[in-house]
């Protein structure tokens, strides 16, 4: 008899905004898998065995995944935020589509989370109120060629865009170039949100002008949103906004 | 003194995917705000008062959610999904920048919900875990000629697409516009995903070549996922799921 996988959505940080549907799958589970710093994020419980590993081993998680499972384990693959943006989700499908035939034996469910980028617009106000769209600036997995592609039609199409991983130490270029190609291509007001661990106890969210950003706002625990030409700031007597307004008429 | 306007995301239907955050801020209103297809998800309690709305009186409910909060009540606007993502979160700051001084004086703060196309990827499996692209497909409050400027540049860089609002009674013909762009311009074997009325009890979730589409497969309730060149199926013992590769080295 074979267990089952069950990938889930930790959200950004804050236990409340963890759903009750993954709260119980954690609850059922034999085994948990997943880097390090997110299963730091679960309690210890007699039963549930911990699978720590390194940020860049996606695949031996999803092989100790399938192979645990295999052993009629009840296994968790954590992710941070949600894990069908820019994580485990689609490793393992990757692996279900390329591993050993046997690992297509095994159920799958993926359980939804509080993403990266819904807990920073909700902080920061409603940049993602208008169309926009989300990259990944890593080119790990990709040519840069292709980012810079992408980046250039949503501001030529003039898209909000929130980008992932904008910064690592290994990779320290990316983000001064997607800077670069921003004031170069954008008025220098346009409104940029660097949002840092966002609903952490470290979070750090700020508002900067384009002309007034630089590379090392940014880091891997940062979600970076880029403003349309139509985001715009708004103050109550509290605090500051951003915002992108529905209408473009 | 005043009360305070929070914004709130009640997911797409499963009362087990609401934050616990929402549900706190549900026991503690006194006023409830919102399309009243959403109102109808809160249970009636003692003290909470209902303002139910139509579907398109967005700004009137901004507004009477202004004034009851200038006069001390703990009002809830209420979107269904998260309410930063096309929905009521942008509304109130709309509201805020526009309307009365007396309305800056009002907290609010936004909380946010699994969004709709983030409970229909999970369910489907991957498929925004590459860039994407989340696109109102409405001409409401933009010109079509918007639109279809930005479904033509996610085309041509290879953005996944999420369609929200794909069609209406009032507007049946931009969906078709865009099914014809599609077919203009991709191959006929690219994977469209129609996810109706997720996590609810009348969720359909379809996973069709483009070549096999038609118009009235969406309507208001559905999330479409347009997949990009890459996005790919994968099936197991049970089942076919969607996802689109990491990778495209």
């Amino acid at each position: 008899m074979n267990g089952k996988i069950t990938v889930i959505g930790l959200g950004p940080g804050d236990e409340n905004i963890i759903t009750n549907e993954v709260k119980t799958a954690i609850s059922n589970a034999t085994n948990v898998i997943g880097y390090s710093t997110y299963l730091s994020r679960i309690k210890k419980q007699k039963g549930l065995n911990f699978y720590p590993s390194d940020n860049k081993e996606e695949f031996k998680r999803a092989e100790i995944a399938f192979e645990l499972a295999l052993n009629n384990k009840n296994v968790l693959v954590v992710s941070s935020g949600d894990p069908g943006i820019f994580a485990m989700a689609t490793v393992i499908f990757e692996a279900m589509d390329n591993g050993p035939q046997k690992w297509k034996d095994i159920e799958v469910e993926i359980l939804p989370g509080i993403s990266s980028m819904l807990a920073a617009s909700a902080k920061i106000g409603a940049p993602l109120g208008h169309d926009f769209c989300v990259i990944n600036l890593s080119n790990n997995l990709k040519p840069w060629e292709i980012i810079e592609k992408r980046v250039r039609a949503a501001i030529t199409c003039d898209l909000v865009m929130a980008i992932y991983n904008p910064r690592s130490k290994s990779r320290p270029d990316c983000f001064l170039d997607l800077l670069n190609i921003l004031k170069e291509t954008c008025e220098e007001n346009r409104l940029i949100i660097f949002a840092r661990a966002v609903t952490t106890i470290k979070e750090k969210i700020e508002i900067v002008k384009l002309k007034d950003t630089h590379p090392e706002m940014a880091d891997m625990q940062t979600i970076v949103i880029i403003g349309s030409s139509q985001s715009k700031l708004v103050s109550n007597k509290d605090r500051e906004f951003c915002y992108t307004p529905r209408s473009l008429l």
